[in-house]
């Protein structure tokens, strides 16, 4: 799924409009915010550099100036946008009260704490440290999400509630992976180098979880709610309790069809108690 | 104690306005704040719709906007108010650094938080959904409390500190429970419908519980900081641990009169040791 | 190491202000920013109470007379300022990514919590509770960091990451402590009193720790992520688990020669499996 | 046509209310706006007050607090919304730009400096000096409209482009006049006591005429453009020059049916060449 | 001169840059503001949206969203900009203290209200008359500029000073016209259709000039300060007293090489002592 | 007069301090905006820089920056405060509505913008034009007041009103001058070099007088309303007209003691009629 299509981005936006449409007729009150926010522009990638910078506008760097930021990231690679996009959908296919396109993209601290990363973590790449700098101060103020700039992490990723989140300057979240609030992607220790957490396609990450040091949580896998990863954790399991140990060897298929963690969002933990 | 007379609305605003008069005195550079928000009102509901539309201001819907909203609500549920005086005695009755009934209603986010939710949640009945999805976005990013506007809450509700709080769209908190930072009344897995817990009168869930899934915590039970609740818990009882099973049969009388723990406010477990 | 030299201070100040001078020229967006918060001053003392101002700048208190409350407390007693500078060097000392004096200045809510904590507990000393409380509420919603401003605090702290902390008003933490996000130091039960942790030098706090109650946190120990303390930590050990438990007898020393947890900041806990 | 019937303020309320509707239509990007300050009320007198506390807006006197004071003043004295009403008429009937009653009531400082006095001039009458100060302090700077509030201003009120207007303590201006902007109605020498203009009922007060002292302009005159007033001006007359003097002893009638130069706003002087 | 070719406007915009940069160096407490400015940008047009929209900046019409309006505006009509540009032209070679092209860009109101009024009248043309007449509202109130949005101006117009300036509905203003601030073009009468002045090219209005009716002021005609025109005037005169008369037959050449008062902008009057 | 002793200072601040403590009794909706502004300082410095400050705020020069510039201007220059002692004076003196000495210190622009010019001037003389220019901008801008920072200006100066005022670059404004609202000292011409009016002790300029070139006002001389002042004016005589001519040669007692215009304020003209 981590490829967005010119195709899937048009329908996104033209779905996001259309209920972008009808909450200005159900909502009057919101309806400048709506237009300037979606309905004045023609494609997704105003509309995000416009409710974004709207969100992170403070006197330091006021929303015309942020959004000239943005704007630049998004000409220089056109990927941001088409990750966004994907962000989208995780929302739409695993939020239960997400059950519009519109609803993260307008709603959503979560998305907007993503799409925040996204230009700071471009800045980085530029070596523009400051500025990205500032951002990730911004998104932690504003979000209460603390990604540092040179994470790097790929398209589909669902932040559900989005509280209290720290991700580390050298952990790796790849596609498709939905993380909880509370959630740590954290270093250990003061030595500098590739010390956080990798984190493969598919995981959950439960409310709470802890994942500290340079350990890999394998394709598929769950961590569970409150739990306290120290050591790698295989693909496909289930790991809970602190320090966290496998709990199930498959993930729990839930009645679903899909058999992946980040996409049946299930929680819950049948594993032996201890 | 879930019902609140028009006497006692009166008997704790009278107290509020004679708090905040000592504190115009003790303190100038807050006088017209405290003016403003309290001593310029003939009543409680007045000055809550002042400090809350005051704390959720933003260009989008700007403080008089909001607050003509709040009036709203509050003219259409008279109840609304009601319950936010009985949340005030809650603050004033169990958390011991809060010697004054204007405490929470001036400065503690968990009473901001929770009188958002209960507008937001009037707006959500009237199928407002758009506005209540707004007011659930501004409570989760000024005050870090996320609490879905479908959820059902009753009144006399400490939220204390109020950090990271997350609450489902289809939870259900009866009347006089405590609530610590860093809960979360969470939905497991990707299905809609009734899939959030439902917590019983006097249920005190400590910092950092988690509740999962569509389980029960029965009246007057505990949840012990850190735990994560997967399955039904008993009414009268103490649970802990992750996953969380019981450790104590009857709340933990320490010392006092009252048996009930959300009143008691004790966060301590004396269960065995796993 | 809790003692700021006037040539240390000045030290400091002298880096800070050469790291930002190349920020400026790096970073032309944020130059007057740069400038105002710090090139414009001649010691740390002015360009401090600038940026705190800045950031807890609201409609009730705006920046200019807050600034005023801060110089206040700051010309009654040297010490805050010193302070400030070893929390300075406890970030930079510690924190792997902050490769640079400025960054905590610039950048870190952490730093600017424990900095508004400072202020505000001088007032509280100064029996000036209403603007104390002021400062603990907007800190709680700017920061989302709750510190009572009763709380009594060393120098030489390290909030790291800084989401959802909450220190109880009877709470008291030395010298040269770590603490990560998540931390509670909170109270138990509704009776006033002594009721707080206290938390000895060197000690680690990791992610999500939680201590309730009068207990002691023994010098140079360390309490693991996610860990509930309910009893008395030894000096020197580490505790885990819910509740937490002594996992090893001497802090980890991660092949760092410096002992001290607060220092080498290793969460890892090579406990034995529950 | 001084007073304002309740049939003729419903009326003048509904057709805002109309013409309204159909501006967001025809622009949506005002629509919040136009939802919030006209479409969300049921009366003049709230969407009145929300408009002017809306302007007035400044960390000093946030809107919220403003728009309390100005509801107080008209709860009680229903003639100022009334006078309010009789002005929107004037600006309707006299201004060939005005060809709709939400115009003034949305667009044109002259109407918004006037309510703003309105509100000042009663504060002024129940001794609330610093705060009816402070109005007209706000009025000078926002609209550059300078009002003493102890002024005794009619109703049917045309302020027409109201720059750099002055009108001092004493000065009294009856029903129905019509003032250009860059007018002054002063005072002379420094002693207190009667010494401001008398401004009869019908008079035109044509851009930048100046009248200084305790002297009458009678009823249906106009003093010409850039004209000093310092002596008198009898009834139905056209004054002009520096310093004026009568140029024509009946007013201009234009092709008008109407001799009242503040309904015919003719400013044309046909006066004798000096 | 009122032709700007696409030469003439990359030299300015260089020129601006270069004098741009000089400041920052100069005076680094601005840097941010000329960076975002001015630097940032590619062109005369990007950086002309910037200023004019942080200047309009209000709740109703955030910043971000007017620059939206106005570069709208500039796709649409390339001209806009373009006789922008001249105006910059006309200040730096007219007004004495305009020694940088970059001085009416950041600096001069009367520069600004001109650009405001010149996407104010291309939203009326397009039909779009609310938001038109917000600017036209806006443009009062932030510059005391009053310009119908309905009016046609041309390029080349120095706007010194720009207190308390009124043109109205069918006022024309030609190319390469100078007006000093006070200056009224107005109506006068209630009738509709075509009733305000029309200024011929190169023509002068010096402070407080009033020129009211639809009375035309010939090419290169002067209209000395406090004058009140209500009969045309032919080209090549100057025109002074209350009301103007005649009192010179070509314009006063001042040792200049030049005749055109717009561009020598002498405002000394030799005329006969009435 | 235009000497401020500090014995006269001190007296100015006590009696400011005492008028705003009853200010503050009277109405508590202000009471926080007088203490802060006023009562928490300890002189008339202090409290200065702060209301300045607080109304010249904006983004690109938020107050507390603003504030750092103006009280390094005082301290360089500690006549500049004293000078505005004189203004205070001249405002309770002259002006029949400043019954106290806060009056126009707290709530008259022609008091802030005289002494934001004095900020300007003592920045130009530095040679830090941008900042010098940019304070003019918002000079202009705020208060309508427009004196370019190059002008010299004395003591004891009332700006009454103070709507739509001009002062040039070469300018000079003696001690206990009073300059009413619309007042214009314009050059005239494009040349540069001095070209601009010079205003001896004692003058009074009346509402709309315009003084154009290197022309000298002389001392104790009286420009009455609406007057258009283009050749010198000799001392103790009046002057009226457009163009100006001498109507009285010695300033009218008008029943004071006081010959001095600027002192006695009466500005009615008792000239022969033309």
């Amino acid at each position: 799924m981590a490829h967005c299509t010119d195709q899937m981005l048009q329908k996104i936006w033209l779905q996001i409009t259309q209920e972008v449409r009808q909450h200005c007729i159900d909502e009057p009150m919101l309806a400048s915010f709506l237009h300037a926010t979606v309905l004045k522009h023609s494609n997704l990638c105003d509309a995000l550099s416009y409710v974004l910078a709207s969100l992170l506008d403070c006197p330091v760097l006021p929303s015309i100036a942020v959004r000239e930021i943005i704007n630049e990231a998004y000409v220089a690679d056109h990927k941001i946008v088409r990750s966004a996009a994907l962000d989208i959908v995780a929302f739409y296919e695993r939020d239960p009260v997400c059950d519009q396109y519109s609803t993260p993209f307008l709603f959503l601290k979560g998305f907007h704490a993503m799409q925040t990363y996204r230009v700071a973590h471009w800045l980085w790449k530029q070596n523009r440290r400051p500025l990205a700098r500032f951002l990730q101060s911004r998104s932690s103020s504003v979000f209460t999400v603390d990604i540092h700039p040179g994470a790097v992490i790929g398209s589909g990723i669902l932040l559900d509630h989005a509280h209290g989140l720290v991700i580390g300057e050298t952990a790796v979240v790849e596609d498709d992976v939905s993380i909880l609030h509370g959630v740590t992607l954290g270093g250990t220790g003061k030595e500098t180098g590739d010390r956080h957490p990798k984190i493969r396609r598919g995981v959950l990450l439960s409310t709470g979880a802890t994942v500290l040091g340079n350990v890999e949580v394998g394709e598929d896998a769950r961590v569970a709610a409150g739990s306290v990863v120290l050591e790698p954790v295989p693909a496909h399991v289930t790991v809970a309790g602190i320090p966290a140990h496998i709990v199930s060897s498959k993930p729990v298929s839930n009645g679903s069809t899909h058999d992946c963690p980040a996409m049946n969002m299930d929680q819950t933990l049948h594993h032996k108690k201890t």
